[in-house]
């Protein structure tokens, strides 16, 4: 048995996905900056909306936002075919193209962004190669965008089928911002693997993640499917690690490099080390798409800052002194030594696997 | 040449100390539950007021404590001398006594406290053995409340100047908390060692230091210094460290074990560990009365846990979700592998002197 995704409304349960594409076309998405105060829904009429949301957050998580790139791309193509019906397709891959950069720059970390836009944009241009018929192309982009967005569900699902099997009865696991659902199209990485624990006895530890309290996100997703879990403080991980109060400890990740060390949530690369220092797994819990192949170490993936404000203040009111400075990089890298395993859709593998598996499978 | 502590209110620059006794006898300090928003000063009448104060952390710091609970004995000894005139010094003691427990069970962790009132109570006991005159005993209680006072500001200049000496120009410093002038009378601990840099090119990181942001502490007395700083997230610190743009890490201490484990802000021992881990020196600064005599290890130092609502709510506002659970232990163990030495005012010792230097000292 594992849970999809509920969310608890007024007392009433509601099975609802992150994101997805209503009955005309638009494209839906949980809004994530209200959470866990508001349940709202943001509605995306066009590629633009899509970046927006991706920028401001509206939608967060590798897998989630991956999603949401390959439907503004969609969008995109409605949006040009809408505008341009008589043209035809004169200047329609130019449109796509702007669409892609501009859907690509909004974050630099997460993979799956890339991945995923690109996938659609290579129907696009696989298509136009045998036709001019611009609603051929949409019909072939809307297979495509329907396929990532199952396909999204399944893998996350197998994450943690698979993942469930290292966890033992009574397990105290801590995880760090959200890798739920919310971070995915339905069941999430991390939490997927807890979701998939529902008749174990279990324990989350549940890390704040600042600047942004992703841990609201996470305890509300325990919340709603009732898993026993508490909040504490970034600061306080290691504290409960060194006192062999957590048992494991499962992260997501925003990208993997060939050798296997992970760019995640900053924090992350904290946790991983006491972990080792206090012999506790630590596991990474992501969809092998997640892997960069022009990536050899983690050198070699961006790392995006982000504004200030997201440390300096909370909800419009000042945390610190006016004037005060910050830095805000918003994620970090954890080599792969400190990487017990990695939970992926096809099984757990180690870090010297990672290169083998993603070659026999892009081949 | 070491900077005192100053205060800018509207571009003027001001000389306070974090708490004095006032012409009127009243102990002042400046309240930071406030700080960096408004600077308004507390004012104790009595040792009621001087438990509340620490309690609710309007004053913090283990040699601030200390001091708050040394002055809140003197309040106690003038507040029974006033309403008791002519019952001389029937029930004093108990008085006295009851004053002690109070004070001292305000916060459990800092080992100041206890040995501020103790040495207060130390003096009552022995002045009551030659004299039944309360007004000596008020006298006696004075000039050690000022000796204490004194020595509290003299030994965070030393601390300072030992420290300064091991910081190298354009060093790029990590400090956790505040131990500042803030969290002494003055000076500070590990920014008395930042403070006596003044003629050095520095850099500090502030840890913002969840989940009470007393990282605002501390960057409010640095902007009021000039002494360039930005504060981060405690999640990033691991980050800065593994990039190679932290050279030294200073902390203070709220108790140390005669082994050289270091109870200390919660976080602390995360930062300690990623410091070992990337060859980064790990400094503590106290004075030696943090060392407990009675604590062997760390393990023998309670850990204060303070009230969920420190993690769930800022300035009144849901972080989570309603019905979030937290646990929020303020404090956690640095083991002394960890630490690099111990800046003291009689200079910077390792973990084995400690124990040495401390049978010196009260021999």
């Amino acid at each position: 048995m594992q849970l999809k995704m509920q969310i608890k409304i007024d007392g009433k349960i509601y099975d609802y996905k992150t994101i997805w594409m209503d009955e005309k076309e638009q494209v839906c998405m949980i809004n994530q900056t209200k959470l866990p105060e508001k349940f709202e829904i943001f509605i995306c009429k066009n590629y633009n909306d899509i970046s927006k949301a991706i920028k401001n957050m509206i939608i967060r998580g590798a897998p989630a936002i991956g999603m949401a790139g390959a439907l503004g791309i969609y969008l995109a193509i409605k949006e040009f075919k809408e505008r341009n019906e008589k043209q035809k397709n004169k200047n329609f891959l130019k449109f796509i193209e702007k669409a892609k950069e501009e859907i690509l720059k909004t974050r630099p970390t997460a993979i799956d962004l890339f991945n995923y836009v690109t996938k659609m944009y290579e129907v696009v241009k696989f298509t136009l190669k045998s036709t001019n018929d611009l609603e051929k192309v949409r019909i072939n982009a809307k297979n495509k965008v329907l396929n990532l967005f199952n396909k999204n569900i399944e893998i996350c699902r197998k994450i943690g089928e698979n993942g469930e099997k290292i966890i033992k009865d009574n397990a105290r696991i801590l995880t760090h911002c959200n890798a739920g659902a919310l971070a995915t199209v339905d069941y999430g990485t991390a939490l997927s693997v807890i979701r998939a624990c529902k008749n174990k006895k279990i324990f989350v530890y549940v890390d704040e993640t600042r600047p942004r309290f992703q841990g609201a996100l996470t305890s509300f997703e325990l919340m709603n499917e009732e898993i026993p879990h508490k909040v504490i403080v970034d600061n306080a991980a290691g504290y409960f690690m060194y006192t062999k109060q957590i048992d494991i400890v499962i992260t997501g990740a925003d990208r993997i490099a060939l050798n296997g060390d992970v760019a995640n949530k900053i924090g992350t690369y904290e946790k991983a080390v006491i972990a080792k220092e206090n012999n506790i797994p630590f596991y990474v819990a992501a969809p092998l798409s997640t892997i960069d192949q022009n990536c050899k170490t983690g050198n070699d993936i961006p790392i995006e800052f982000r504004s200030e404000d997201e440390i300096l203040k909370f909800k419009g009111k000042n945390i610190f002194a006016k004037n005060t400075e910050a830095i805000n990089p918003a994620f970090d890298i954890t080599p792969a030594k400190y990487i017990t395993g990695y939970i992926t859709e096809i099984g757990i593998l180690k870090a010297d696997e990672l290169k083998e598996k993603i070659n026999e499978i892009s081949s």
